[in-house]
């Protein structure tokens, strides 16, 4: 056995799908989530929260069927201190090989104040509502929200309860983002020191990033004692987000000399997750973020580096390929075959259907044709491109023609398909994405409001393809929608005709009161 | 006195001016230095560190412009081991009320291999340069870069040298981003404890961030008895960049009960710096950044939000006002004059001179006419748009007209001033961005390659002005252009031709082996 092995393991547990898709603008399509799950599930992640069941019928039905899918991870669903919240999470958590019912309740005196519970009375709640979710399941995790604000006594009368009533894994969360490493360590110490039964669970780390510490805190957490670690991919999350989990898998990596601790994590698949969830969430990472950032392993090009040169160590302590960011070769050509396409692909981490296949084999040509060079970036593009398309989709882009430049008004004249119905209508605007947006807005009339639009070029020369994310918003609902082409201004239409297609969807399900976001959960961590 | 003024204070020493302008495509002009150092010294940053003035002539003067100007802040320049590089820096910085000499040599095995120097020719360099500094200017630092990394005993010989020899300030760098804040905090408190002298001179930390933790470390050698940390705008920086200057300075002010130390900075300035070099640096800030994001106060909107009704502190530890994030309401409407937008942009934090404000009017009244709302973000992308153009620049987009859409070829149709004189040309292109860049291309003939493109909208709706950065290498030259326009395709061309023109001027001023870049002093720190 080596060294490395005998180490005590630090579980991983993901809420990218739960956390990260909380945080405003976003949300995550059905089918999105079933493969950010599955990418969790094949990196190693321990535990996935996959969402919370009783927030909607959606996010019910991407935890039920996350859950049937799952291969190695435990699948937990959110539930907040109430039985109905807790047997809907079982309903949709019960069909994975590992479930887990997560169940919290905001213990600070600024949370206790909310429920107007006093101290005796959330304890009672806290016992019957752990006690309910254990005879469910084996497997119960507890959260004293805002745990770094409660009164320490009270902080260990309550994990005391939770244990007693059978909770197995305890979550300690900083849900405010306001603690500090040392502070970090010295509440799981005391917890493991003064709670009787504290040696027979796992205790949970679960940091928010509002003053840069995410990291350091869950990382002094593990010194504490703690044995699982929350984060989610790219730091997603509400506010400064989530602690990132490529930062403390890197750095449990990296420093292992005074961290000795192991995880499961296959980390040459970060940079294929970041990148997905990038996409998918439409928060784009910023070049110079730690770990997976454009800039991160990016060195001042064409000079003369003396040290990089004589010795790699001297300015880098991990190496590229460590996160799978490995070097971006031409990959395809004009006349590259459609097996030559899913094996790139599938060394790329997608497995597509032979229907999905032939779709991006068609583009894949259009897209060798015009442009010099088809990169590994341009071919996941693409694919991403095709998983937000849906053949449900109420509104198709058939055709744009734009005008634009100095010398206004710009025009756009577009045929947007709506229910199979094709319509033709032409638009000025205040630049060319105004008028296509307006089109839009004439050929269907919504009261969504644009909060963000960015565009980024996928690879480098003035050739390269843009992905363009858009965020709506309509009534607290709020969506992004993605697209990508060669043509900024084609994008930008279809990454706006994504975003109201998902609104769409959101409208159809939930009534604006029955909606996801409408439920105080608040921020379980 | 308040106990706040009695706790010992720690200096911001900010280097966004030279580790962040280090970091591969950041390159700011010499206008932008200068405007960047002035909101520096605005808000109260003790010591600004310049540039390095042997760099090229442009790292010279820049330094020294910002040195004459300098209100309040000492004024640093960095220097290699050497006595050249010294008096050049020494040159540059003493216009200064308050100039200070920052010189550095690595110290770590793989550092000190590089210039192929045993420990004690080391040491005796170090003795050399930094009395010959001290001869020059009572205000001098000395870092061991990699100090990280560089055996206890060797660390503390080199540090207790430099302070005899006349050192002011020691500085100790995480050159890597590889330390963890018990171990920053302990290098610091071991060479207090065992460095004679060491309690006469002031100890800094200088973190980097590549694995998530820059502001935990710089907190940690802050309680070990540094006090100045070195820190960036928005972590700029190579790689995962440096210590983000906000999340110190406001973690000392959120954590005082547990971090009792004080800074000089008016926090309420952060806003607007980190949206400045956002802007000229062309490093985009991600939503869930910590502090600056877009995100970082913005709860899921429209939604019923019981907690943050009862009691904003139940989910925020700070206020948006702390760092100068007002509502950003309507400003100015079509009708405004002249003297309303003077006001405006001086509560802004712009003062223009007349010209300048004539320009900026201009423009304002013709997006008055096109957007039916103008917000404080409009009027700030305005102004940086209009900072970017020069009188003395080579090209000058006149005119330009695109047709585009899902048919292509996408054609542009452009007339381009070269050295004063019209060009007319038409091209086609890979979508309306590519056919527009390929007319610049075949007026103006170059080798620059685009690296990075990228669109954000400035604010919500969809006649929002698009700001545009493309980044450009050519022969080892990085530099960043950006432009605003409500018409995307506009502003991306005049983006290209701002990243054109600075090439130009870096071309001019340095043949490729005398290029600030080809100076091999790779992160001082």
């Amino acid at each position: 056995m080596t060294e490395k092995t005998t180490q005590p393991r630090v579980l991983i547990f993901d809420t990218t799908l739960r956390d990260g898709e909380q945080s405003p603008g976003a949300t995550m399509s059905h089918e999105e989530k079933l493969e950010i799950a599955g990418l969790l599930d094949e990196m190693g992640v321990d535990i996935i929260e996959a969402g919370f069941p009783i927030a909607s019928e959606g996010d019910f039905a991407a935890v039920s069927e996350i859950a049937k899918r799952a291969k190695n991870s435990t699948i937990c669903g959110l539930a907040r201190a109430n039985y109905k919240d807790i047997d809907r999470c079982w309903e949709a958590v019960k069909h994975a090989k590992s479930p887990r019912i997560h169940t919290f309740i905001g213990t600070s005196p600024l949370h206790r104040a909310i429920p107007n519970l006093t101290m005796d009375e959330m304890a009672a709640r806290i016992h019957d509502t752990v006690t309910h979710a254990r005879n469910l399941c084996d497997n119960v995790q507890w959260s004293p929200m805002d745990a770094t604000r409660t009164e320490d006594d009270y902080l260990c009368r309550v994990v005391e309860i939770a244990i007693k009533a059978g909770a197995t894994t305890i979550n300690i969360p900083d849900t405010v983002g306001y603690t500090y490493p040392m502070e970090s360590a010295k509440i799981i110490r005391m917890l493991l020191e003064r709670v009787p039964g504290a040696d027979s669970i796992v205790f949970a780390t679960h940091c928010h990033n509002d003053l840069g510490m995410a990291t350091a805190n869950s990382l002094a957490a593990v010194e504490g004692g703690a044995r699982q670690i929350e984060c989610t991919i790219n730091g997603l999350g509400e506010r400064a987000g989530n602690t990132a989990l490529e930062e403390v898998v890197m750095a449990l990596r990296v420093r292992n000399d005074i961290l000795p601790y192991r995880t499961n994590i296959d980390t040459t698949k970060i940079m294929n997750l970041s990148r997905r969830v990038a996409s998918v969430s439409g928060f784009a990472v910023q070049f110079n973020k730690a770990i997976v950032g454009k800039n991160a392993f990016l060195h001042e090009s064409g000079i003369h580096q003396d040290g990089v040169l004589k010795n790699v160590e001297t300015f880098e302590i991990m190496r590229p390929e460590d996160i799978g960011l490995t070097q971006k070769n031409l990959t395809m050509g004009k006349h590259s075959g459609r097996a030559a396409l899913r094996a790139k692909l599938k060394e790329l981490g997608y497995e597509l259907a032979d229907n999905q296949l032939n779709d991006v084999f068609v583009r894949f040509k259009a897209l060798a044709d015009r442009k010099k060079e088809v990169y590994d970036d341009d071919l996941v593009a693409l694919v991403a491109d095709e998983a937000t398309m849906d053949a449900h989709d109420t509104l198709v882009l058939k055709k744009l023609r734009v005008i634009c430049g100095t010398d206004g008004p710009q025009e756009a004249d577009m045929v947007l398909t709506i229910d199979g119905v094709d319509h033709h209508i032409d638009a000025t605007g205040d630049g060319p994405v105004d008028a296509a947006f307006n089109c839009v807005k004439m050929l269907f009339p919504h009261r969504a409001r644009l909060q963000v639009y960015q565009v980024a070029a996928v690879t480098a020369g003035t050739d390269a393809q843009a992905t363009v994310s858009v965020r709506l918003e309509e009534d607290g609902r709020i969506v992004t929608g993605s697209s990508a082409d060669t043509d900024t201004i084609v994008a930008s239409a279809k990454a706006y005709i994504n975003a109201l297609n998902k609104l769409i969807v959101r409208r159809q399900k939930t009534a604006p009161d029955a909606d996801v976001k409408s439920v105080n959960y608040r921020d379980a961590g």
